[in-house]
C-alpha cells in the first residue's frame, strides 16, 4: 500500500510499504476513508518529537472502514464505518479504569503516528480497537466525522471541560487555529454569555466569528484590555490557550478573573513564567492534558444530529495521494488561509473552500 | 487601649492608640483574649506589603469577647466568646453570593491588620461582624481556637479542598512551617493513603511526623526520588505547596503524577517557571488561592469534637503586652523553633512547648 | 393602595389596603410595575397552604421600582428598576452561607405572598433587599423579566441542574405548564441532544414544541414506550418531574435509564410510590427542591443578551386592577390555553397572545 | 470439585460437579482459599431471585489462587493470590468506560453466582479477569481481604460515596448489618463529626460502637427523637438504609436534613411510600445503586496499610466443605450472632469469634 513515511527531520515521502496485518488479538486493519493532518504531525516532521523514529507511518486522525478484526474485538465487523480515535486504550490499567485513555499506561494512549505507525496510509492497523474505534452513524459524512478523530474531542474534553465553562460564562479563546476554533464551537454546548477570541491572523479571526465568537480582537490590537472592558474590569471566567507558546500562555493568566479558570490546550516546547505573585491570591485553576476522548460518542451523537459544524472547518480536500501536496498546503497555512486539510472521501476535488461570509 | 502599630519597614511599636468603635451597623468590638502571630505579618513588617500604610494595628487571627454590636448585628451579643475569622465578608457581592469571602468585592476579604486595624490588640473593630465572627463553643480553650482564625481553615481549603485530597492518596506537603502542618492535620480528613512532608529543618520534619506525616525527607535529601519510588515511578496525587518561593513551587509541579493535582498555598514574591514542555500533556491541575474560612463553622465541629490538634502546633505562649518579644522570637523560627506563637489566654506562660518526641 | 387579599379558602378580592413602609433595615419598598401568577397562588386560594393566613396579600412574582429603602441597604436605591425574587434570603444563616437561599432559616426563604405580605398589589416590602431583588439591565422589559421571578430559575436551578443535564442527553419533562415549559427553555443551555416532553394537553405540547423540545407525546398516548423507543431500551439521562401528582412522579421513575436522574419539581400533596424493588439496583439519584435563585444574575444576563425567550411563555396580559379577572383566566388555563398571564407593564393589552405556529 | 449447588427455592447441597474450565480468552480459572456468604445469598435460597436456574453454584465474594488464564488475561498469571470481585467488567460497554461496571452491559455485571457459577466451591471460572479480580498484596491475609469482595466496597460506594459524607458531617446508618458495618467503617474515611447507628439487635448496635459509631439507637426506641435532638432539629446530612424494608427507608427521608441525602444500599422487595408532600421543599436527593467496584484497588491499599478492619467483621470461620453447616449459621443470624462467615483460609476454627468488648 501507499503511506506517508517519516524519514528523519524534515523528510517524509508517499510511498509503497507493506500492508498492516493483525498482530494481536485486540486489532482491526481499517481502510483509510478520509484522513486530515495534524499541527502535531508538523511537529514530527520538524523533529520536534523525538520519540517518532525513521520509518514511522504518520497520523492519528481518520475515518475508514473495518476490513479484519483479531479474535478478541467484539465491538466492530469487517465492513463497518468507523471512527478512527487519536487515542487507543488498553482498558485495563488504573487511568483506563478512570476513562483517563490519553494517559494510558498499557500500551495505548496517543500511539498512532507516534510510537505505532499512524493513518496517513491506505490502510492502518488500530490496537485494542474496541476502545478505540467508533461505529459511525450513517447519517454522517465522512468528511465531517473526521474532526471527531482529534480535534473537536480535544478542544472540548482539554477546553471547555477542564474549563468548566457554564451558562452565562465570559469565555476567551488564545488562538484560533483548527483546535481553538473547535473550541469556540464546542464551548457553545455550554451556552456561555460571551465568546472572545484572540489570535494575530484576521481570517482566523473571521472563521471564529462565523463559528460563533461574539467579539474576536488581533493578538497584538489590545486583548487584554478588551476583556477587562467587558468584564467590568473582573476578567474572564474561562481563559482557553490553544496556541502553545509562552507568550500566550501567560497573556491567559492575566486575562482571568478571581475565581477563575485557565485551561491550556497548546502544545508546548519551552516554560512559561507563572506569575504566582500576582496569582497565589487569585483563586485560579490551571489546567493541562492530552485528550482522552472519551466524549467521542457523545459528539457522534450531537454531530449526527446536526448540532455541530462540520464542513465549515475544512478549508482544503484532496485525494488521498496527493499527501504531500496537503502537508505542503497545510504547512503554509498563514499564505494558503488553511483550517483543516482533509484527504480521502467521495469529494476529493482540491478546490479551497473558505468559511462563507456572514 | 494597647496595641502593635506597624510604622514603615521594620519598625513597630506596642503602643498606646484609641480604643475602637462601631462604625457601622454591622460592626463588632471584640476584646482579643488570644491572638498569634502570622508568617504573612513578617513580610508586612519587612516592608513586603504596600497596601499596609504606616499607623497599621497588625494582626488578623485572634479569639476574644463582644464588647459592643452595632444595630445591624443579629447573629453575636456582648459577652459572646468568639473567633474573628482572618477574612470578613460582606455577605451581598458576586463573590460573597457563592462563598469565596476572600475575594469580596464589598469591603471584606483579607482587611484586618492589612487595610484597616487588626487584632494584634486589646481591642478590635470586626466589620461585617454577623459573616466574620463565630460563636465559639464552650469545649474550645482560646488558644486551641486561634488557630481556627487563619492557618487551619487556610490548610484546608487551600491545601486539602482545592488539592482535592482523596482516601487513599498519596499527598505530599511541601514545607512544614505552620500552614503546612496544618495540611498535614487537615489532609488527615480525608484518609490519605500516604502523607509525605519535604522541609529544609528537622525539626519542622519532627513535628510533622508527630502530627500525622507518614514520611518526612530533608528538602536537599531527594525528596523527588523518595516519591517516585513510594508511587513506583508515577508521582504524588496530591501536592501541596506551602513554601512560597519558586524553587519550592517548581519542585511540586515535578512531584506530581499524570491527572494529579498542585494545590498552592505558599505566599509568593516572584514568579516561578512553569514547564509546560513537560507539563501540557500530563492533566496536571494547579490551583492558588486565599482562603474563604467558609469551612470555619466545620472546623470548630471538628475541633471542639476532639478531632483537630490544637496545642501541639503552639511553640510559645506569651502575654498580650509582650508582643514585641514575641514577634522576635517567631521571626527568628531557625533558632527557636518557633512554630506558631500566640499571646494572651488564661496560662500565659512564655516558656517554651515543644512537639514531645516520639 | 390596592392588593389582593385572602380572605380564607375560595376568598379573595383586590381591594384597598395600608400601603406598606420599611420595618427593618434591610427592607427596600418597591413600586410594582409587572406581576404574575403562579400556580402555586391557585393553591393558596384554594386552601392547600395553611401557613397562608387570611388577610395576606398574595403573590411572590414580580418586576418593580424601588421607592424607599432601610438603612442598611446597599445595592439598590430610590427609582432602580428591580426583579423581585421569589426568594428572599437573610445572607447569615447556615443554609445563606452555602446559597441555598430556599431553606434559609433566618427569616427568609418563601415569604413573598406566604408568610409576609406579597407582589400582588402596588407596592410591596421586600425584605432583606440586598440579597433579594435584582437590578434590571434596561435591555429587559418588565414582562420579559418577570419570568425570572420564579419559573425560571426554578426550572433551571431544581429541574436543569438538580438533573445534571449535560450535553447529548436525552432529557424528559413531564409537565408542559410553564413550569415545565421553561425547564425545556433551560435545558437548552446545556445542549441535551433530546429533548421529549408529556402532556395531556396539546396545545401545551405546541408550546413545547415551539420552544424547542425535540418530541411531545400525550400522557396517555405510551410516553414510556417512546422514551423506550428513542433510547434503545436504556431509559432517558434526566426526567424532570414538573407536575405534582404521583403518578407523573412514577411514571418518571420508570423512565429514567440506569444511572440516570429524576429531578422534581412539582409541588406534591400526597406520596407516591416509589419502587424499590426494581430501583434499588438501578443507580438512580433523585432530588427534590425549592429554588434558591442563586442562578437569578445569570439568567438576567443571558435574558438581556436575547438568549432566552420571556414573551412566548405570556398568553395573557391585564391592568394591574383587573386581577381578578386574570386569577380567573389563569385558573381556567384548560379552557383558556393560560401559561403565563402577566399583569401590569407598558402593555397592558387583554387579548390572549398564543405561541405562534410553527 | 466440590461446590454448594442451588436446586430451587429451599434447596442447595455440598456436592460434587466438574471443574470449571477456561471458555472465554478473558476468563481465569481461581482455586477458592477463602469465601464468605452474603446476605443475598440467603434471598436466592429462599427463592427470591428468579433469575437463578436450579443447578446454579453459588456465591460471589471469594479471595483465591489463579490456576489457569485465557489467552487475552494480561493482569494476573497462575499463582497469584486475587480478590475476585462481586463485579465482573466487560470493559467496553457504555457502562463499563465510564467505570459504572455493576451496570455492564456487555456480558458482565452482577453473575458470579447469579447467571454463571459462583465462587462457594473449590474452583471458580471468572470472566473478564483482567477487571473482575485484584492482585492482593502480600501484606493481606485471605480473610481480611474477602471483605473487599463485596460489602466494603458496597458500603463505601453506594452508601458513604453516593451519600456524599463530608468532615464535620452527621451520618446516620440504619442497619447494623455486614453492609450497614462497613458503611460505619467507611464514612470514617471521610471524618464525619458523628456517626449515629440505627438497628434492632443490641449485639449489632455494639459493634457498631466497637468499630467507630459515636451513638447508637434501637430501631424502637426513639431513633427520629435522638437524631433530632443532636442535630438541633434539623437532621443528619446523611442518612444510609442498609436494611432493605419500606420501614426502614422511609424513616431514613424523615432524618435527612434539608440538603440532606439518603444513600440506599439495602435489596428491597416492595415499594416505599415517598413523601413528597413533605420532601418537595426540602433539597434532598436520594440515591440508589449497585456497587461497582471501582473503589476496590483503593481499599486495597487502605487495608493493606492497616487503616480498615477486617478480622472483626468476622464472627464465625469454617473449612470449606462445612459450607452447609455455615449457612445454617448465617440464616440464624439472630440467635448466632453471625455477621460475617468466611469458610477456608489458613485459620479454620468454626469457634464463634465475637467482637472484644470495649
Amino acid at each position: 500500500m501507499k503511506a506517508l513515511v517519516f524519514h528523519g527531520p524534515g523528510q517524509t515521502s508517499w510511498q509503497d510499504v507493506p500492508d498492516p496485518s493483525v498482530k494481536d488479538a485486540g486489532d482491526a486493519i481499517v481502510r483509510v476513508d478520509a484522513v486530515s493532518i495534524c499541527g502535531t504531525d508538523l511537529h514530527i516532521v520538524k523533529g520536534d518529537v523525538p520519540e517518532v523514529s525513521p520509518g514511522r507511518i504518520l497520523g492519528h486522525e481518520a475515518v475508514g472502514t473495518v476490513v479484519e478484526t483479531g479474535g478478541d474485538v467484539l465491538g466492530v465487523r469487517p465492513g463497518d464505518r468507523v471512527l478512527i480515535s487519536c487515542i487507543s486504550a488498553c482498558g485495563r490499567c488504573r487511568f483506563c479504569r478512570e476513562a483517563r485513555y490519553g494517559q494510558c499506561r498499557g500500551g495505548g494512549g496517543w500511539v498512532l503516528g507516534h510510537t505505532v505507525d499512524g493513518t496517513q496510509a491506505e490502510y492502518v492497523r488500530v490496537p485494542f480497537a474496541d476502545l478505540s474505534v467508533h461505529p459511525l452513524p450513517s447519517a454522517l459524512s465522512d468528511q465531517d466525522a473526521v474532526l471527531l478523530a482529534d480535534i473537536f474531542p480535544t478542544a472540548y474534553e482539554v477546553g471547555v471541560r477542564n474549563g468548566r465553562v457554564r451558562p452565562g460564562d465570559t469565555v476567551v479563546v488564545v488562538g484560533a487555529g483548527p483546535i481553538g476554533l473547535a473550541a469556540v464551537v464546542t464551548a457553545q454546548l455550554y451556552s456561555p454569555g460571551r465568546i472572545i477570541v484572540v489570535d494575530l491572523a484576521e481570517p482566523r479571526l473571521a472563521a471564529a466569528r462565523e463559528l460563533g465568537a461574539d467579539a474576536t480582537v488581533g493578538a497584538r490590537e489590545g486583548p487584554e484590555r478588551l476583556v477587562e472592558d467587558l468584564t467590568e474590569g473582573l476578567g474572564a471566567d474561562v481563559v482557553v490557550e490553544a496556541v502553545g507558546v509562552p507568550e500566550a500562555f501567560e497573556m491567559c493568566t492575566r486575562m482571568v478573573r478571581p475565581g477563575g479558570r485557565v485551561a491550556n490546550i497548546g502544545v508546548h516546547g519551552k516554560p512559561a513564567a507563572l506569575h504566582l505573585e500576582d496569582l497565589w491570591i487569585k483563586d485560579v485553576t490551571i489546567t493541562t492534558g492530552l485528550v482522552d476522548t472519551r466524549s467521542t460518542p457523545m459528539l457522534l451523537r450531537l454531530m449526527a444530529a446536526g448540532r455541530l459544524p462540520g464542513a465549515e472547518l475544512i478549508t482544503h480536500r484532496f485525494d488521498l495521494d496527493r499527501m504531500e501536496e496537503a502537508y505542503d498546503v497545510f504547512s503554509r497555512a498563514a499564505d494558503t488561509g488553511a483550517l483543516k486539510v482533509v484527504l480521502g472521501g467521495p469529494q476529493h476535488d482540491t478546490v479551497a473552500v473558505r468559511p462563507k461570509e456572514q
